[in-house]
């Protein structure tokens, strides 16, 4: 259960105010070269909205990066917007460094959300349902091989994952990128620990780039914004993961996610505008 | 140049506080059935966060709709988060009604974005460009269906616009939805008004759902969440723009645009999760 221990949150009640705020500590191990991965920070801020809110899953949620998390204390500060029939909305806002300390402290990530409750949306008549898509198709997990962390790439955390890419999109292992910025593969963590909707959050953001199976070359590409529709909460088991980038133009790039579990159904989409490294 | 002038705001000076308060106003005609277009309310907060970035192009924008708005006085209350190098990041809200008048005021769209120089950015080499795809496959202008307003679909602002649907798509002209949820057309503002990248917020939301041409009956799909990313300037003329919905599920469905400049250069993408009309 590392995934849930590294990502809970404490409310504190010394800090008086409009927004409530949750102390947190951004884990070691959950970097990419010394920066804690963007899909980890945005899960520690989604537990903190998760309890703010008093609603299960995200909906959607929107990260801004500001500034490199590092692991250590920091706080996640969340202001509920609007409290609706189905929905409630709110901003938060994580700090990383320990102010009580002394130290400096700066701020991280910035969050937008729709908080809601999947299982009572999809227990009631939805009307009209289609899905022009699929699943990615992958061989079995035994097929595909697995990405083993190291000290920068892949990264530490890999090795409480158990990450498997289709083996047409697996430069790591060919040592040939595919020529399609698309990367597919097979995602669960280590210990088959369960994954929720906030544990959806990490798992979209968890593959490394898609362009590199287009011939960019490995390399940190800052995120400036990202986006994860949560559609509803996984079954247990595998999800199957499917990563693409069609436009590279003006130093920007996008990446869209999607994932799907094991019943074959879509439970997240995701999208990001990232930056991309500049030769 | 109604757009223009339909979107203005006003520095308020006597609002003081951490956050930069602009005057504006919801005008008349630019709703559907009552309730103001999200893409133009979108328009007015990003007008107020590029005077307090001091920074000309919304580069992601993202809006969760919290209440309709109506028309009337509104204000925009915008806090910088970070200023950086390239981007300044901001939230920002929207609040229908006029306190000032007594009246009950409501916050209706929250917003969070980065804004930057476009122009800065094309001029600077950009390294790897990449387009897997292409500018939609549009006949003619003159071959293409037009919106014409009504009293409320098609709504009044189309009068105020040319708005051209690819006669495959143009469901209000043939009878026939196509039984695909794509929807495609031209876009230019009625007067030939230059389209400043604020005005493409609002070219990205002002088409009907692509859904309709899946047959679902034309209904108000409440938006969630709407992230567009502005990629570049656009050249002077008409825009190419498409639309599609590749999953209704559980009640939601997202979908995404693609809007193409004439000399053939992507300039914006965007992406909402939506509500079904309920039956």
């Amino acid at each position: 259960m590392r995934f849930a221990t590294d990502t809970a949150v404490r409310e504190r009640r010394d800090r008086p105010g409009p927004a409530a705020v949750y102390a947190t500590e951004v884990r070691q191990g959950w970097d990419v070269g010394g920066n804690a991965n963007g899909g980890y920070l945005l899960s520690l801020v989604g537990r903190a909205m998760q309890a703010a809110t008093a609603r299960p899953d995200p909906v959607s949620v929107t990260a801004h990066f500001l500034a490199p998390g590092r692991p250590g204390p920091a706080d996640v500060s969340v202001e509920v917007v609007k409290a609706g029939r189905a929905f409630t909305t709110a901003t938060a806002t994580l700090t990383s460094g320990d102010a009580t300390a002394g130290e400096g402290t700066r701020r991280a990530v910035q969050v937008v959300g729709a908080f809601g409750d999947l299982t009572a949306r999809s227990a009631s008549p939805a009307g009209v349902e289609r899905v022009d898509g699929a699943p990615p198709d992958l061989p079995p997990v035994g097929e595909c091989p697995i990405l083993v962390g190291g000290e920068v790439f892949p990264p530490p955390f890999m090795n409480w994952l158990q990450l498997h890419v289709h083996p047409d999109d697996a430069w790591f292992a060919t040592g040939r990128p595919s020529g399609e910025a698309l990367l597919r593969g097979w995602f669960r963590f280590a210990d088959d620990e369960p994954i929720d909707t906030v544990a959806l959050l990490f798992a979209v953001d968890a593959f490394p780039p898609a362009i590199v199976n287009a011939g960019v070359p490995m390399a940190w590409t800052p995120t400036v914004e990202f986006t994860a529709h949560v559609r509803a909460r996984p079954e247990p088991g595998w999800l199957r993961c499917s990563f693409r980038t069609r436009f590279i133009t003006g130093g920007f790039l996008e990446e869209d996610g999607e994932v799907w579990d094991e019943s074959g159904r879509l439970v997240a989409q995701s999208r990001q505008l990232a930056l991309l490294p500049r030769p």
